[in-house]
């Protein structure tokens, strides 16, 4: 028997950049946390430590803030496929790259100040292979709560099952969604963001709810169809408990008001929903290959 | 020799309370993190472990859920009120009371459908000693950024000062402020917060800034022409530094485009604005006495 | 075009389960989360909101507590193949399941009383497709620090690499590793995890290292080297930077001495060592299959 | 009416330094969190942006590098007194200072070798006013945990109170705790530290507790009888619950053994020990004085 090398890949994580563009009457503001994964020939660090291919990834933060000059950060995908593309064409000994960037939100509180928005990061994912790009976009920690319009019930009751049914309940999430372009050329991502983030958003708020993969489903499916060039929608969504407090102890009733919001533990429903003419998923979701 | 108790509290921290108002047309969502802190005679449970004169934190966590049924949350300062009291004039052995309170703002999407707004928490501190009763507002990680108009220079120079001047650097911090009322009494609660907030805000986005020392006066003198039931305003400011990256190394000039936002360290400038005839601070600021 | 549902998985998350075992001397503390994950023929709750598939996760919870009392916990590898085999072969509409487990560990202090011990949390994941069972056990946030014997050179030098050779410097992280077991029947869980935990922290510590991938790889390699039915490690290490201060503005040298502790950004190396005839991985690494 | 400054200071928080002190044998690590903060003449930086009187907080990042090299570090209260003499000393706008220190845990692993230990940071607070120097050393995180010898019963049952009578629950904390020197010259800082977390922790292991409260001031009492020089103990305790889980609805009891660990709320059990012949705080607590 011998060890031997397996699937392996480095980069320089959490790149913080921040880019002002100086219009005349206004400032913008971008916000970015830029990570870089890269892969390829990379057994001789492993084995003998050699390092003749590596590129450092001090190498790669410098490339992040250079390029932000020289090529300007647009959306946050095209700066992504820029980064990626280039590590791995400049490179001989990288043959694949992931480029994931999270960008903050901020709120124009003048021609040149801003509020930080909160919740709600947009994120991308970027993978090449040298000579196909892979694009997800997605959002995170975006806190959605409906205070009516659930129900669960009907489920299964074995020995241990005490959860007795309701058919009206807080619905609360935060929501991890990513979603993978079919294309990747003469795409407005913008747009694309906007539109993908407001039909979830859109289905959330008006479902029906009997089970939060319901929801999920909803949600995915909204966002399929609203973006014809959109094929796979992955979510993660934990269900956060809120329940209600039994106040009968204290002579009191509580008509779905008073609540406690618990941390620990939490439902958590993870789900993926198709175009059924969606393309393979190659390495869109990680170097590793997509599923 | 002998070790002799001196001050104490105690109290349960961070109960969670949510409540959905439900309205004809719309339901209201009240987000809440509440923390009691009592103190009084109470030698014996430290001394003896003998318990008759405590109030168990449970029973104050009961207190939160009951009373938000009972009496229902407007406020979060009359809440705070509300609860101060009753620990005080319902139990004996209890002299002093403090009830602070965390409000997590929600952004209505649809009649019963609200996003978590993220940064920004408005909070509340109501001290309570029997007689006399204290009330403090004020928000925390409210991050506000001017691009422009903050200059740093003049300083001391030392033997170990390498920092040169700047006359136009990014300006950011995640403001974390309170503010202390004159009275507790008639008070419209939302809308003096709203006022305090909003003076903060401008004066941040207006001031033309030297340091940020002088940016934390502005606030605190804005909050304090705006509102004339104001006394003080206690203000902790993190400066948090966006560094411009030195780009000349690859033959890039950089503009004040392209920063680095940089986690530790960090300048942290704390500072206090009074109005001139403001009355003593009594135990607004904590139960041992408001300095 | 139509939208279809594709993976899912559902449970609960984060049950926090703490064991005392009163043995007649001393007490034993066990210290636990345990999150749940099902998969099987739950397209109905996804499309209509019919919840006859779905064991609540709430039963999951109480089935985590209720079992510890029933057959007791010993090692984490154990329990977590007990509740993953009961979810799957109690329930008809499950045909996968997967337990993940941290457990914290405590260091004694006397017959019941404990102290944490912070860093290096233990982990297990167990799944099963109602015939065969997968383990991987862990360790994450095992944070370790060699003050010399690690080097960096040799490296590709593009015209954006700024990082100069070094002979010496600090090389520090924070181990996240799992290693796959070839079998789960007649495995001695805690003497495997002592032997793999020992076996990482000793390549650590003796490999002089030209490259954080060098030592990585060194790890893995002695973890299947001590342990014959290992069959895969996977590891995750953020190289935690250590910069040299520059103090030769100050009139002074730095012969390696004084150093800044760096947050962001930060390296990132992840590769896997495999047995040469490890098996195939199944579901061990994800429901959705092991790569 | 007119607004006026109050109490101010400000300075740099959390500059990380790590010391590698090379012998020719094995290699000491130090790791250390340094905030500092200064007041003073600093009326013109607030009210007109004059920084005349403002030494960068940049400057006081570089003098904790610089003095690090020149002098070393031994423990860290004999860095924060030069630290904290330095600033007021060598500036004359700077009339008062506060150097507070955070100081890692490593466990050796070999000559040049280490492993964090996570919990139980010790922390050390120096205050200079020109001519006093006041001194805090503390411990904060340390995680304890006793399975048994706590009771809590014979408290106050308002009608709110839920809470049953207990004899036998487990009882942990993390502790925050910290004590005010007496003097400041001559002192085995180590010693000191070892002897009064010595002092704590079998304070908690050896107390039967009929409350927290009772251990608190078990705690902060054999700190004084330990340690002559020590003035005074203050201590914040949280009470991290732990439930016994109600098993009876699966037909199954608990004799103490299963236990849900709750996140929130929580206890918190704050007081004061101090020696009845304690010497006035001074500015030992903070810069606007020691209560």
């Amino acid at each position: 028997m011998a060890s031997v090398l397996g699937p392996n890949q480095y980069g320089k994580a959490e790149t913080r950049l921040v880019v002002v563009r100086r219009g005349d009457d206004a400032h913008e503001l971008i916000d970015l946390n830029v990570s870089v994964a890269l892969a390829g020939d990379l057994a001789d660090t492993h084995l003998t430590g050699d390092n003749a291919n590596v590129l450092p990834t001090d190498t790669q933060k410098n490339t992040v803030y250079a390029f932000a000059r020289q090529h300007g950060v647009g959306s946050v995908e095209e700066f992504g496929l820029l980064l990626a593309r280039h590590f791995v064409d400049s490179q001989p000994s990288i043959s694949r790259s992931r480029v994931t960037i999270e960008s903050y939100g901020w709120r124009r509180l003048g021609p040149h100040s801003f509020a930080g928005t909160g919740g709600g990061v947009r994120t991308a994912a970027v993978s090449y292979d040298g000579t196909t790009a892979w694009v997800v976009t997605g959002v995170k920690d975006l806190v959605l709560l409906n205070t009516t319009d659930s129900e669960f019930h009907g489920f299964i009751r074995d020995p241990l099952t005490t959860l007795p049914d309701t058919s009206d309940r807080i619905l609360a999430t935060a929501v991890d969604a990513a979603w993978r372009h079919s294309e990747v050329d003469g795409v407005d991502w913008d747009a694309s963001f906007a539109g993908a983030q407001s039909a979830l958003v859109e289905a959330f708020v008006t479902t029906h709810s009997l089970s939060l993969q319901q929801t999920l489903y909803a949600m995915g499916r909204a966002v399929i169809a609203a973006r014809p060039k959109l094929a796979e929608v992955r979510l993660t969504l934990p269900n956060r408990h809120h329940f209600l407090v039994d106040l009968t102890r204290f002579g009191l009733d509580n008509p779905n008001e008073v609540y406690v919001a618990a941390d620990r533990p939490y439902g958590l429903i993870e789900g993926t929903v198709l175009r059924d003419d969606a393309p393979p998923a190659g390495l869109a979701w990680s170097l590793r290959g997509g599923d």
